[in-house]
């Protein structure tokens, strides 16, 4: 029996009912049945004593339907796929049709999204969008188990996650440079609030360190990471009198245009120049010359998420809450021996 | 006026009449009508029968869901994106949530995703996986409406489909290419019984016609259209002591292994050979030289296809049954005057 309004008895006791009676949102409830931080101590307190004089219970087990979701902010044309690939074949798995939601350039639809998808009670939810606390705190009040996919950002300790290990990439990218006998060596890396791009951009600097090799400020060169930012970074660094012998490009879409500037410059890759891309994506193999990149498993993260979100979803304890899968570096045509 | 039982009209026909007449439960009734699994076949096949003979409806909601699916026989890489970006954009315009299936390389789930989207009931299908003339009767059985994307084989004509003037498109693309001055123009084309393939190859043949050049038998070659093949092809005819001064490949991907093949005779593009290709691919801009190729506007094509879907779904008349929107030649470096 759910719990009903004791002064109306015909009216059952949900969440937004002891909200609204409360005078908080939501999401502050769900905070408050879920035992998680970040209300106030008075807040926490009325609301307690609502849940107590209604009795109110978490429904044990909603039935949730046989689909899943699979949020994106922007479906890129590079990687969207290998995401998208892996996921749906985890939900084949399990029979489970897939919902793809992409919430385009200014995110107006997450609100729709948020809506559609608590009435829709999907079995789990891949978070490549990552959210915001008060929308994943949506999500939890309805109890729809989700994982995010490569977080950007540090997340509460509890969130369960799939990343890659970028920090480990970048130094893996960078040391086989300087095993090549590179010394110079620049960076072009994300900004800096974007947490993977500052894995990378650390274990570029760790392996510089480890070298004994200084990391001079002039070779590090902040950007977007669009291949056209990637063209105007290394624009620059190639200008520089003491220019680099190799560059480390944040991810692939900007080795792109590191390719396009050293073509502008006249410097053969990988004769003149060494490049090195970050993420693999298909068509790295179509380059000229092919690019040597980081791999990250895109599709094998995919599947991660998936089987991780499901599993929260029968309710088992994750045996850890956040994965990394591993990185490997592929080594192709646009590395060599720095000229002499 | 709710239906009734014609041997006895002044009994409505419910639920549980129908459960009765069926020798079925009533939730076995009401997963039917609510496009609930967990229904054997048969039975499921039965109490519909029943449904439809009663004119049952059910009262307040209505059959379709919204939801709208999108079937892959695979998500390409490359060009799968531009599709899925497409269908997104106006499945979110209508609040409809989208459904993504691809059938994997052997098909085997084609069967479980005929059964999940019966019971689903989308709005609409939107087919890249143009499926069998059984799979069809399938939905429109179930009165679920579908647009055949691209098809690569001859419909019915009460098929509705949204496809790209390929024909057109491989004309454009042979006169540009005769126009700087090219005769021997060689063309890599895909298996004849692929409409599309046989289109653009149709094209390539009015043009050369067209300025009274000869389509040599020699400089015509099949190839399936990956990268590997396109190479393959176009070894054989850069070997040839008359080779071409130009080559139209049949889709992006094979001007990629045209790239390639010319890099390792030693060619320059586009001095000593030019190149088109057909699809316009985000990466064409990002090859050396980037890519004239044949704009196919995918994902104007997606959103056409869902429209169309939807407009059948409301059961309004399609003005057309089939649409080809327009390609446009775009011109980048991989073309030039043939070699003095």
């Amino acid at each position: 029996m759910p719990a009903t309004d004791p002064d109306d008895p015909s009216r059952p006791v949900t969440i937004s009912y002891i909200a609204q009676t409360a005078g908080v949102s939501v999401p502050t409830v769900s905070k408050v049945i879920n035992g998680r931080p970040g209300v106030a101590a008075d807040t926490r307190a009325r609301v307690e004593a609502l849940i107590n004089a209604y009795g109110y219970r978490k429904s044990s087990s909603p039935s949730r339907s046989n689909l899943m979701e699979l949020v994106f902010p922007a479906v890129e044309s590079l990687w969207g796929v290998e995401i998208i690939r892996g996921v749906q074949r985890a939900a084949r798995q399990h029979q489970l049709g897939l919902v793809l939601t992409e919430f385009g350039p200014d995110g107006s639809s997450i609100r729709y999204w948020i809506d559609d998808t608590l009435t829709r009670r999907p079995a789990c939810v891949v978070n490549v969008a990552q959210l915001t606390e008060q929308e994943r705190e949506l999500l939890r009040a309805k109890d729809i188990p989700f994982v995010v996919f490569d977080p950007t950002h540090e997340l509460d300790d509890d969130v369960a996650f799939v990343g890659a290990t970028n920090w480990a990439g970048g130094r893996s990218a960078t040391r086989h440079l300087i095993q090549l006998g590179h010394r110079r060596i620049a960076m072009i890396s994300g900004p800096d609030q974007v947490l993977l791009f500052r894995a990378r951009f650390d274990g570029y600097r760790s392996a510089m360190e480890g070298a004994g090799l200084p990391v001079e400020p002039a070779l590090v060169a902040r950007a977007e990471m669009s291949q056209e930012d990637g063209h105007a970074a290394a624009r620059r660094l190639l200008a520089r009198p003491d220019r680099p012998t190799a560059i480390f490009a944040g991810n692939d879409l900007v080795a792109f245009g590191v390719y396009q500037a050293a073509r502008e410059a006249g410097l053969r890759i990988p004769a003149d120049l060494s490049v090195v891309g970050f993420d693999d994506l298909p068509v790295t193999a179509l380059m000229d010359p092919p690019l040597t990149t980081v791999h990250q498993p895109l599709a094998e993260m995919a599947v991660a998420a998936t089987e991780m979100a499901l599993a929260l979803g029968r309710g088992e304890r994750l045996a850890q809450v956040g994965v990394e899968l591993a990185t490997t570096l592929t080594v192709r045509g646009s590395t060599a021996r720095p000229p002499a």
